[in-house]
């Protein structure tokens, strides 16, 4: 990987994290400042780690976790220790999103709101329903030692496009949630009078969008993937922190290894044109 | 090509063009048996031109120049005639995008409701604008010739995922306005009784939400580009029908063609493993 890429890499990360920070702070000083904090009490206060739980949860924590693989500093860790922390933050994500679903149909029985009549709650839900076959299929397959080759690599788009796909659905239904509850929640002014809470909740749907938006450009990129166990293995030194500058010399010396868990052709990453695999 | 991929790739372009279909009819027979159908009256029957013609025209349409370029019987087509196709249907799409919110606009200033207060128009404008600016830059670096080969290089993983990206975020915007339209537009019974209506729609957001799926998996299968221009001059017969066949033997012959257009590497067409280029 060349420095100049790398820099880019270090800024878009840079970028995601500190949108992803700042969401963060914005959910939190919305519930806290504008609505009712938190609690668990039936109440609204109880609705509240609905969206503190999603957007920590489901965005921000999915976000690294689909990224995990790309950090060049995690390239000295045993490719097992990197699937485990990948598998372990997307299950982090997921409890975050059960106890999420909890308080709200928790809230909505308590006040007698009817439940998944809304195309959020629709979207919503098979989002989590996609992403915990996904939690079970990616453990089955790339967990379990027995799972033969052949199947892991057939298995590898299907799971890279499900995770980003169902990360997008997630982003999406997140936005219609905070529709719903700005047009529910803003009663004297309403929602179309722009009070202050509206404003700055829209910010936080597009500090969402553009968290999700440099997380799918990090993820997309062909010269920012974790490379080969062959290639990692046949550096020199790697991981004392120069592994990002070694990788260029490295790679391009390299035939194409296929890699059974899709990490794909090393001489592809030495070609000046980043090609996305895309349309053209 | 191999023919299992092109027989999977038929699949699912028709998976595509029916949910295309069966969300346009859907969005008509909304507007026509539930609403107050089509008139240009600042009344609701001129808002409802609004989510017609973005499904038609900015999801639908846009969905299908995104993967115009993939369909095997247009390979035999000049490039250039497909870059025309490409531009013409986004070019459509967009203007019917602004006719969209030309009446939007129209019918909140006649009923005296506040324009872009809401996510939806927030998110919904950019999408828009960055539309515009793919759309500019795209013809001024893709069309006249005179753009330098290295910029058109260097510029298309760029110009390829802002349009997947665009895309999404459309549809993104599109499932916030249903969610605001139920919730504004039902009241007697409201959207949380679920009435026919409520559901009825609910069921185009998901219809929508499955096209976006489709033209998303089909855009970004390597095996399913467009082969480069050098590897379709070395077919001795193409465009009579049989190029998905005949292409799979070329492309095992061909070296690397650096194709400055992003049409990428013909030597991962031919390996078993589809690398998306993305997370492993």
């Amino acid at each position: 990987m060349a420095m100049e890429n790398f820099k880019q890499f270090l800024f878009a990360l840079s970028a995601a994290v500190s949108v992803g920070f700042v969401s963060t702070i914005f959910v939190l000083r919305w519930v806290f400042y504008f609505k009712e904090g938190l609690a668990w009490d039936g109440e609204l206060a109880e609705f509240n780690w609905h969206p503190v739980l999603i957007v920590t949860g489901f965005i921000c924590m999915q976000g690294i976790a689909i990224v995990v693989y790309r950090l060049p500093w995690t390239w000295k860790c045993s490719k097992l220790m990197m699937k485990f922390i990948h598998a372990g933050l997307n299950i982090l994500a997921f409890i975050f999103a059960v106890i999420s679903l909890v308080a709200v149909f928790d809230f909505h029985n308590a006040q007698n709101i009817p439940n998944m009549y809304s195309l959020h709650s629709w979207v919503g839900l098979a989002a989590v329903i996609l992403y915990s076959l996904q939690l079970v299929l990616g453990v089955c397959i790339y967990l379990i030692p027995i799972t033969p080759i052949y199947l892991r690599a057939a298995f590898m788009p299907l799971h890279v496009y499900s995770g980003l796909f169902i990360f997008a659905s997630v982003i999406t239904t997140a936005l219609m949630g905070i529709t719903e509850k700005l047009i529910f929640g803003l009663k004297y002014p309403k929602y179309k009078d722009s009070p202050p809470e509206a404003n700055f909740v829209n910010v936080l749907g597009v500090l969402i969008v553009v968290f999700g938006a440099i997380i799918l450009w990090i993820a997309t990129r062909p010269s920012w993937k974790r490379p080969s166990e062959q290639v990692l293995r046949s550096l020199p030194t790697y991981g004392d922190g120069s592994a990002g500058t070694k990788m260029g010399t490295a790679l391009s010396q390299q035939t194409d290894p296929i890699d059974p868990e899709g990490n794909g052709d090393a001489r592809r990453r030495s070609g000046k044109l980043e090609d996305s695999g895309q349309v053209n």
